[in-house]
């Protein structure tokens, strides 16, 4: 991890940059996978597996005895601790749920309106070498919450044609439907166009590699909506000389360990606090089973000297990141500062950790600077607000005048007409 | 307007079918603008106004001194009833304001989540054959209420290198910073990229041709946020023999009128009200200055028989229209089965106008059965919900051992260690 000076103007412009993805050559694979699906079905995902997945499987519903195994195939405090997880995602997600109230936005004339669960929907979890049953949990909590009847869950098997039973039993906790046995961007499109087996959603959730960030893309073309646009896991602290540099550099850690692309950045105001932080991560690292991962992710990574916290926070802004840890003293006045991030953890007990499995908050947050339009994940995703309106014959003589001027003037005749007609009589 | 029933087999599946748009060969053409205008800014932007608008521009900002003539230029009582409908939009989405509540998920664990505007927006205002004013009142006062600091608006001038006085009022009446004389795919690809004259923005609202639309499409693969996918206007009435036949018909009329592609359905128990509807529809056409347009959406629409209005609902769920009006006796109790839909609108004097123009919800609405998915705009289109936590050394010492297993069992033992080295002090 490099230390490098803000005021230096030969970093000016390029000191936030991110690491760029290409997707171009991608694109065209993806692309062939999901016509292929389109039109052949489970036959097309039955030919993907084995190629991708080195997997042949005559059904992918994960049966009731599966699912009834795996309660016991993981330790009783993992149970209890997913448990925790959930009851906290719970609690604060339950806080968004919205009450409709009726407003009168003039006399007679009554708006509202009223949030009602997406029917459909789809969660991807990825395998490989972590199974992220964490992401079961975050998705799958507020989904109920929010009403979703229908809530699938593709991800794909290991080589024995096995899920892991810590995402089995995180997605009968949840009240997940149904479980697919398939993965990659096959699974993307299965849940996009529905196959004989696996049936269409109309939303699709959850992380993955660049396969199915590439598909879920694509499938919004075609009206399929998407949590939001991925990319690599990032986290920015902001630390004075109040922090504890063994903290800081388990949180930089914690995130660099995720990928060798995911990015980590400090800013601080002071020089021997940086330094300080970097000779703990130097010593952190060597006992990580992740340090290959997380050497790699420190190359992108950057330690930013700043003059004061007040840059720091207008650079943090302009980098929008996913996670923002705030160990500083004034953390509280800071944290107004806030435009653009994902989730901002205050202090120094509040570790990302904390956000990424058990305190409540969601840990599915937009990466990549999307912070600065987008929001992570919450009871919103999973619901569409309807709007509705009652006019009575009092309310339409109050503003049905207006409304014909501007029809008119906007020479959509037929919309005037529409006040007209009810105005006459 | 063609009746069909229900009940027929031969219309089972295709009966609620929406015209298909073909967009494969249109993209070609949108990417080379966006590449064109990614790579030569200004320069690009003036060579596709002189090929697409005709018309040879020096400068895309508009003067204060236009601004300030637009006011003189159209009438007090149009002023007066874009008054009045900013007045309404301004009462039901101030409405739409959150709180900040902060919830202990467990003692010492606090999570609030906090909306700041999307610093930078960017509003899209068609041009053609109507000056479309109330968008920019639609999309202008929650960007407002919603605290974002810089929003621009594109729209493409007219012959003369003029916009339309009553845009340029609205568009004051709300605070719009600045408005540019750019429209099509140039100008989405202005507001995504930035160009010498035109600011990069992080979001784009705003209706469309189909060039306008494949460009925001495109745009979103870089991180741009849209407002949602779009489609052409369409209107669900469903009827029974309580409706006004001369209402129903006008209001079918009113989005008819709208683009040749635009759908209107009608959804009745009763063959007497449809086939009243129909030949008012017929008699009423015919007064219409866009009388053509309407009759080529009608080819597109369909009046449909159904045995009960619990069938017409479901239906009706199934095709999730972007406006749907309820023309019967029992609305309360039928409004409770909309799941999917943009704006609903209750009984005979709930015109679909009054929601276009001035009732306060909002016309930027789901098309194309995106309501499956998507909500219309609201002010949760303009802000990002941020999550925040304060965890306490009590907090931690509560929830961390859980997540502690967490991180372990998705074998991250960076994330564990951000804990354990907390707990151990």
């Amino acid at each position: 991890m490099k230390l490098l000076n803000y005021s230096d103007k030969k970093y000016t412009g390029g000191l936030l940059k991110r690491p760029l993805l290409e997707s171009a050559a991608l694109e065209k694979t993806v692309e062939q996978i999901l016509r292929d699906v389109k039109k052949s079905g489970d036959s097309a995902l039955k030919k993907y597996s084995l190629k991708f997945d080195k997997i042949k499987l005559d059904s992918f519903l994960v049966t009731t005895k599966e699912i009834s195994e795996a309660k016991n195939l993981i330790s009783k405090e993992l149970r209890k601790a997913m448990q925790l997880a959930k009851k906290n995602i719970e609690k604060f997600h339950s806080a968004q749920k919205e009450t409709s109230t009726q407003i009168e936005t003039t006399k007679g004339v009554l708006c509202w309106r009223k949030s009602v669960g997406i029917e459909k929907i789809g969660l991807y979890i990825p395998g490989g070498s972590a199974p992220l049953f964490s992401t079961v949990l975050m998705l799958g909590v507020p989904a109920k919450l929010a009403g979703c009847k229908e809530i699938i869950l593709c991800t794909p098997p290991g080589k024995k044609g096995k899920i892991d039973p810590a995402i089995l039993y995180a997605a009968t906790l949840v009240g997940v439907t149904k479980i697919y046995k398939v993965g990659g961007a096959q699974a993307i499109a299965a849940m996009a166009y529905g196959t004989e087996s696996i049936p269409k959603v109309f939303k699709i959730f959850g992380p993955g590699n660049q396969f199915v960030t590439c598909a879920k893309q694509l499938i919004t073309k075609e009206g399929i909506a998407i949590d939001m646009p991925a990319g690599p896991s990032e986290v920015a602290v902001i630390a004075d000389d109040s922090c504890i540099p063994s903290y800081v550099a388990a949180d930089l850690l914690s995130q660099a360990e995720h990928g060798a692309d995911s990015q980590v950045i400090l800013v601080s105001d002071d020089e021997q606090t940086i330094k300080k932080v970097i000779s703990e991560i130097n010593l952190q690292i060597k006992k990580l089973p992740r340090k290959d991962i997380a050497a790699k992710a420190l190359t992108n990574s950057r330690a930013i000297l700043v003059k004061d916290l007040d840059q720091g926070m207008q650079l943090l802004n302009d980098y929008a990141p996913e996670h923002l840890i705030m160990a500083c003293k004034d953390y509280k006045k800071f944290s107004g500062q806030v435009i653009n991030a994902g989730s901002v953890f205050l202090g120094n007990f509040s570790c990302e950790s904390a956000g990424d499995y058990a305190s409540g908050t969601n840990h599915t947050l937009p990466t990549n600077g999307h912070a600065k339009a987008y929001s992570g994940v919450s009871l919103d995703s999973f619901v569409k607000k309807i709007t509705f309106q009652e006019i009575s014959k009092k309310g339409i003589r109050k503003i049905g005048s207006a409304i014909e001027l501007l029809a008119e003037a906007e020479g959509l005749h037929a919309h005037k007409n529409a006040v007209t007609i009810r105005l006459k009589k």
